[in-house]
């Protein structure tokens, strides 16, 4: 199952509009060539409905904003949507100031998203943030007590897309089914953009595979916890996070379809 | 006759005015110290110009683009021409949007160009601006029926700059002599930035040998076309596209004089 | 001494706050991932301040300035002295456009600075700024003919930062005490952004010990400088800038407190 959505992805090619950071810019870049996508970096309001028109899917991220990468991203969200081009949110840091958190409301309520990944942290702040946009008590985005399992869940019914929170175990859903997945290595938070790349690479697998959604964010988690294990199981010694960072790229790079199959490790909940 | 072009800028070490896009800027910056030049990225028309007289090279390239951006292309492009330092364009998805088109248009109206370089797409899109801005048909924009070598003919003869077309063969030409460059691996495809590094490489040899444009941007796409080749000798099983990225530039780094005169692979038409 | 640095930022792990250039901002995050620390990059002056709020340290990069980024700086630089929160400065080509210079000398006469670290070249230029600032004679910043040495004392006395001046010798001094540092290796100009990692270690070695900010300069700039050493004897043939870069952070993620004091070379005045 999984398998087939890195075959569709090497065989579609999909190009990707990506508005997001110029920290992790590069690295999301090669990412989605090594995954067999390609990525096209706009970030202007002035040209980026354009941008997104030509292209079969869109990730927006949330690092390194400014208001002109904002409002880019809320025109190329809804040219997306216009045109049934799959969307990607990466809400980094989305609870760390009130510009973020406002672009967070902002796109929740104006944009439909296929998926939106995060971290626990993240997943809470938009979760209060969408209960918030409903009038929902206040308290939501103060103290989002919920786990992140129920985050995911509220955030995945609210919004209609499937929500990956990746921690020690990663979660997928979409509001009825959930899979907890156990690929991964500690030492991928050592280098930066990890979470960017797999927001990156989600919405390479669901612009490839846009009917099948859950099954292609399962597919991207479990492929980029995989390739940072075998990328660890690459290093020498002397080796560092530095090295590390191009191993796992490497590692998208040689994923296949039946290496994903045998290595990946997740589980429904029943 | 190559192997000066390497000499000349080992031995003069350019300073470069970059004003890039943010996704390759790095890898930008460590080609140029590579090859023996030396980077200032600054992209603020604020500034632009100032940092311009500074350095004998400047290079301008369309990624990432927004307003204030292409404004200090403008100022610092007739700055350089105003002081004689030599100007190369990376027309970067130049028929992707009304900006960019416009931004080229304008780039080609106002600044006189050293050297340019794209793919086949982006110089059939320019050729068809410069086509556009002299009043000549609409059409030519719409439909570039011409070959990639008819464009560079045309674009070459029109802006007076040396025209590279890069792709399975690489076209030079400054209007009138026409080289075929045969180095180069299709893998170089799945780095993002190959491009871009040609050009800031070409912007390097072209301020070391301001007089001989034609040569020195010969020199540089059988330079990068050869380290593609022998960064791609390189590789070890389980190695990628992060860790050919890395090699390309480290070519570059130990790159001879005599290595290009003996690994460049190129054709003048008769 | 030097080793109590490097373990008491590993357990601290302290998060900054980066308003830097887009060139190096992923090394820079890279780098402090690997010293232990964490980063958050934004530059924005809608959230400047309240992104400071969160972090126990901030490193201002005078790196593709704009007048946003400079405002972005401004405020967090004030907001950290608010705070307490130690800010360091690398003030990145402040010679080279009356942009820059004007965002040194404001910056240095609104904000306190724990430390600043440029080469001889900027140091003197903002020692002149400084000068300038409180009316001592123009010539200052036009000919600053003192040694980086004096202009390293003058600019601590008047800044009340501890100052670090790289070079073949590095230079950091509190205005009193002066040390020289004898590590580091030439190659490390190949490689784009090694002044800023330093910067940033610096930020990351000073957030987690703010009551001894010459010792923490110390420890950072002999660490930088060591693993440049490291990173060099691990070069196999072929290998050239771009391995050479990822091999330093490789060596900071590596780094232990024995091996710091080991391979730290430095003296003091007498």
């Amino acid at each position: 199952m999984l398998g087939e959505i890195i075959a569709q992805c090497r065989a579609v090619r999909p190009l990707l509009h990506c508005i997001t950071n110029y920290v992790t810019a590069n690295d999301c870049a090669n990412l989605l060539l090594a995954c067999g996508g390609s990525p096209i970096m706009a970030d202007d309001p002035d040209e980026a409905a354009e941008i997104t028109a030509m292209c079969s899917g869109l990730v927006l991220n949330l690092g390194t904003p400014n208001p002109r990468k904002i409002r880019a991203m809320m025109l190329s969200g809804r040219e997306a949507n216009r045109l049934g081009c799959p969307v990607v949110l990466d809400p980094v840091g989305v609870g760390c100031s009130e510009m973020r958190r406002n672009a967070g409301r902002q796109l929740l309520a104006q944009v439909r998203f296929a998926a939106i990944r995060g971290n626990a942290g993240e997943i809470a702040a938009l979760a209060g943030g969408a209960a918030l946009h409903r009038g929902v008590d206040n308290d939501a985005e103060q103290a989002p007590a919920a786990s992140a399992r129920e985050n995911a869940l509220y955030l995945a019914r609210e919004s209609g897309a499937v929500v990956i929170v990746t921690g020690d175990t990663d979660i997928v859903t979409d509001g009825r089914a959930v899979y907890r997945v156990h690929n991964g290595h500690p030492m991928m938070r050592t280098v930066t953009g990890t979470g960017c790349q797999l927001s990156a690479l989600t919405g390479a697998y669901v612009a490839a595979s846009p009917d099948r959604p859950l099954t292609a964010a399962l597919a991207a988690v479990c492929a980029m916890g995989l390739c940072g294990e075998i990328a660890h199981a690459r290093l020498s010694p002397g080796e560092g996070n530095a090295s590390y960072r191009g191993y796992i790229i490497d590692a998208i790079f040689h994923l296949t379809p039946e290496n994903l199959e045998r290595g990946a490790r997740y589980e429904a909940e029943q």
